[in-house]
């Protein structure tokens, strides 16, 4: 990997983007991944019935400045959020689109994956609360192929992070997740 | 208030420090409150089996920095975390310190408290899993003095960020925090 690795999740209020965050910023610093992490978010006016983004920057050593200013990885789940993020992707980086919103022409120099993730969480699962796993099966699919992360150590700091008795919920949700993004890379 | 008020809450994993923290950035980020607030964990060597923190700075302006590198008030729940952390704290500021690990001399210029957080989510709520509500409880009344944010947009946060059916569980566990530390001061 190169010295860091930037990933941004961005959505709603209600969406659960920090914690998809959280999660995999705890799974980078796993015994078996033996990565730092450094997790963000940040509220403020625009925050306040916007978009909201949460932050994770990741690297095999020390990380100067926590925020992602370009992240070399975008989920991004809403159209406002789209509008406001998507611009700031690194050039040749990855951004994963919620296919609910039209997002044509965004005009940025990066791989663009547009993924039916509100609408699994919503139908295949039945639960909508789920789309923030969903979005993090997506995210584990990239860092895999990136060779940062295994899937099954985000798996595993699910199970430990999410209420008890919902964690099949929120890995079945996470496994449909990641096998969006894998049918397509 | 000064320009920017920097508050860590650090413990074990388990503690829900994480929580604790994201709960007070986004109580920030409330109307009422309109407060610019920046949420921060860092994940590396250190927090495998170590002790593990969550930060939040806080200001009306814009925030550059976000990390907490020598914070207003520290909330600190395991031996290990304070020794640790506990030096930090900015002068003059607020150290509040669970009651039941040893904690003598520790040479600092901050005003210290020193209150049975752990034992009343054990005891008094019966729940130890509410620990971070008790300590979210005793930096509120902290923050209610310094004139920041009042207890109940924490209260409000707490109540849209818990799991449904939590909701009274987690606020009995804030209302005992803020009255231990209101008892003092």
């Amino acid at each position: 990997m190169s010295e860091r690795y930037e990933i941004r999740v961005a959505g709603s209020g209600g969406q659960g983007v920090i914690l998809a965050a959280v999660i995999i910023g705890q799974a980078a610093a796993l015994m078996e991944e033996n990565l730092n992490s450094v997790q963000t978010q940040a509220y403020g006016p625009e925050a306040r019935g916007g978009a909201s983004k949460s932050e994770v920057v990741i690297a095999r050593g020390e990380i100067d400045y926590p925020k992602a200013a370009s992240p070399n990885l975008q989920v991004i789940l809403t159209e406002k959020a789209c509008d406001e993020y998507s611009g700031d992707v690194t050039p040749g980086g990855t951004l994963i689109l919620d296919d609910f919103f039209p997002s044509e022409d965004l005009g940025v120099d990066a791989e663009i994956f547009r993924l039916p993730i509100v609408k699994t969480a919503r139908d295949t699962i039945g639960r909508e609360i789920v789309t923030n796993m969903v979005a993090l099966g997506t995210a584990a699919r990239v860092l895999e192929l990136q060779g940062l992360m295994k899937p099954d150590s985000i798996r595993k700091t699910i199970i430990a992070s999410v209420p008890k008795g919902t964690e099949e919920l929120n890995c079945k949700a996470f496994d449909e997740g990641y096998r969006l993004m894998k049918e397509k890379k």
